[in-house]
C-alpha cells in the first residue's frame, strides 16, 4: 500500500501505536507541542515542523523571507497553543545546489527577524543538499503554569478564537490567482513597489497586501497565549493550521466532547469578504476549511471569559466567542441562518491537497 | 552566486555571522550540540540533523530500518560528543506519495529500536509530503557535568579515538560496489540470508556484513561518553561525521591549537584492511577522509588518560591514542613511516561529494 492512500492522522496513529514514554514526558505525540518535565518542576515544550518547496510553498511565488518566517512561525504558533513561551530554535535546511545565496540569505533574514521579535535564540542546525528547498524548524519553549493541551474542554465551556479566520486562505487564493507580489515589510524597502504588476482592477492594493501578509507572514499568537495563561481561562487550546473545522474536530476528539459552532459569529473581516467576492469564492469555506490562519481556538471556562476578553481587548487582540462545547453525543454542529446542521469534515491535508 | 559554489562551513558562517543569543545559551551554533542553561543549574543539550534520500542514502541500497536508525544515531552521536545523555527526540518526516507503508514502517522500526535501546522518548514530530524521503531528527539531552565542547584542547593533551576508523567508509564502498545485501539484526530474522546474491569471491561474508553494519547501523558512543564524563579526562571532543582529518581540523580550530597525528597508530581493523585490498582502495584514505564512523575524537588530559583507558577497556570500548595536541603554530601534521608531513584537508562535504 502506498502512503498516498492513507491520511496524515491515520499514518501517525499507525506509526506511534503502543509506543511508550518514561515518566519525564507529560504529554507526547498528538498535541501541538510535547510537554516534558523540567528539572525545576516547570515544563519544557518542544515541537517541530517541516516545510517543503512545492508542497507548502512555491519558490517562485513566495518571497524567501516569508519561507523563513513561516517555518519558524508555525512552530511558535504551536508553542502558543500550549500557553508557552518559545525560547530556543534549531533550523535544519536542505538546499538544491542551484539555489542562489541571495535566496538562502532571504530565508534566514525572515527566520532571524521573527526570532528576534519574540526573543528566540537560534542555537543550532544542519545544512544539507536536497532536491527542493526544505526547512525544518524545532522550537523548545517553556510553560510557567500547567501547559494547556487539547484535551481539557468540558461541556458548557465557551468556544472562542483569536483574530480573524479565512484571511490566510484568501491570501493563498490570491497567490494562486497570480496576484502574488508583495514587499515584505522592512525587508525590501529599497525595491520598487512590485505589487502593481499582478494587480487586477477591483481589489484595493491594501486589501491584497493585507491578505497576502496573512498567508505569507502569519503572526504567532504568543501574546494572546500569555493573557490566557494569566487568567487561567483556557481549558483546551489548539492553533488553526488545518482549518477551523478540522482543528475543532481535533480538540473535541481529544477532549471527548462535542461543539456547536455559531456560523454567523465567525470573525471574517471585510478584506477577506472582498477577496471572496472578487474571486467568486465561498468565504465560509475559507473560514472553516482554509487552514493556516494560525489563530488560537480556545475552550474557555465561562466564568473567566469576560476578564479574558477585556485583557485581550486592552492588548489589541480580538477574542470572539464562536460557539460552545457540548456533550460528545451531540457531535459537531453548526448554527447558521437559524438552522443547526452537522459540521462537515473537510480539512486541509498535505497528503491530499484540497485544491 | 549559487550555493553549490560555497562550502557548508562557509555557508553556515555567513548565515550566522553577528547573530546573538541571550544569557540562557551556553554554547550556540558551531559545536556538535547546543548547550542551554537548565532551570536547575544543569545543562540541556539540543541538536538536529536532516537525512535526505539521494544525498545521504539510497532508497534502493539502504534498508529502511537503517535510514531510521541512522537519522537518530547521528544525533545521539552529537549528544555523546558533548558528554551528554539523550532524553527526547522529535522526528519530522517527508514522504513521497508513492512510498509504501511497509517502507515507512521499516524506517520507524529502526528509529524506535535505537530510541528504546538508549532510553530516548520520541515525543513529537511532523509528517508531510516531499519529493524524496526526508527525515529530520532533533534530540534534546542533558549533561550532568559541564558539557564538553570542541574548544578546550590544550597543547600537551593526548589525542585519542574510540573504536575503529575507516569501517563506515569501507561499508559505503561495498554498497557502491553493489555488495549491499544485509539483514538488519533482529529485524528480518524470518527472511532468507540475502547476502549471497551480491557477494564476490574473496571477501568473507562476516567481513562484508560487519562493514555494512558500520555504515548502515552506526553505534553512538554514549557509553564511552559517560566514562569520559566520569573521569573528567576530555578537554575537547567531536564525533567523526566528516572524516578524521576534517573533524580534527574542526576541533583544533575551535581550540586554537595544532595537532600531530600518529598515522601508524590509527585503529584500522582487519576487516577494513581486507575490504580495501579487495576493492583496491587506499585504507588510509578511508580512515582519514571517509567520514561517518561516528566514533569520538577526544583531547585527553594526559594525567587522566590511563584511568580512562582502563575504564573503557573494562566497558569493552577501545580507546586508542592516535596523536597529541600541539601549539597552533605547528598546524596539523601526520607522522607516518618516520616522516612528519602536513595533514591534507579533504573531508566529506555533502555539497561536494568526494566520489
Amino acid at each position: 500500500m502506498e502512503i498516498k492512500n492513507i491520511g496524515e492522522f491515520e499514518l501517525i496513529a499507525r506509526l506511534t501505536a503502543g509506543r511508550k514514554y518514561d515518566q519525564s514526558v507529560v504529554l507526547g505525540i498528538g498535541d501541538d507541542a510535547a510537554v516534558i518535565q523540567a528539572p525545576d518542576g516547570g515544563s519544557l515544550l518542544a515541537c517541530t515542523d517541516m516545510l517543503v518547496e512545492g508542497v507548502h510553498f512555491s519558490r517562485e511565488k513566495t518571497p524567501p523571507a516569508a519561507v523563513g518566517h513561516k517555518a519558524l512561525a508555525v512552530n511558535l504558533s504551536d508553542i502558543a497553543a500550549m500557553g508557552g513561551i518559545p525560547r530556543q530554535a534549531l533550523v535544519a535546511a536542505g538546499w538544491p545546489p542551484g539555489c542562489t545565496l541571495e535566496y538562502v540569505d532571504g530565508v534566514y533574514e525572515g527566520l532571524y527577524a521573527l526570532a528576534e521579535e519574540y526573543g528566540v535564540n537560534i542555537i543550532g542546525g544542519d545544512t544539507v543538499r536536497a532536491p527542493v528547498v526544505t526547512i525544518n524548524v524545532t522550537v523548545i519553549g517553556e510553560s510557567r503554569g500547567k501547559a494547556v493541551g487539547r484535551n481539557g474542554a468540558r461541556p458548557g465551556d465557551l468556544l472562542a478564537v483569536t483574530g480573524r479566520v479565512g484571511a490566510a486562505a484568501a491570501g493563498l487564493a490570491l497567490l494562486r490567482a497570480g496576484l502574488e507580489e508583495v514587499a515584505p515589510e522592512g525587508l525590501e524597502e529599497g525595491t520598487e513597489r512590485a505589487g502593481v504588476r499582478g494587480q487586477k482592477p477591483g481589489l484595493p492594493e491594501t486589501v491584497r497586501e493585507d491578505l497576502l501578509r496573512a498567508q505569507l507572514f502569519p503572526v504567532p499568537r504568543l501574546r494572546a497565549a500569555a493573557i490566557l495563561m494569566a487568567t487561567g481561562a483556557a481549558t483546551a487550546m489548539i492553533d488553526l493550521s488545518d482549518g477551523l473545522a478540522g482543528d475543532l474536530r481535533q480538540l473535541t476528539a481529544a477532549s471527548g466532547v462535542g461543539a456547536l459552532l455559531y456560523g454567523d459569529e465567525l470573525p471574517i473581516d471585510g478584506n477577506t469578504k472582498a477577496a471572496a467576492a472578487f474571486l467568486k469564492e465561498n468565504v465560509l469555506n475559507w473560514a472553516l476549511y482554509g487552514g493556516e490562519d494560525f489563530e488560537l481556538l480556545v475552550a474557555l471556562a465561562p466564568e473567566k471569559a469576560a476578564e479574558t476578553r477585556e485583557k485581550m481587548k486592552a492588548a489589541g487582540v480580538a477574542l470572539t466567542v464562536i460557539g460552545k462545547i457540548t456533550p460528545a453525543a451531540e457531535g459537531l454542529r453548526i448554527l447558521q441562518d437559524g438552522r443547526i446542521t452537522p459540521l462537515k469534515a473537510r480539512g486541509f491535508d498535505h497528503f491530499f491537497p484540497s485544491s
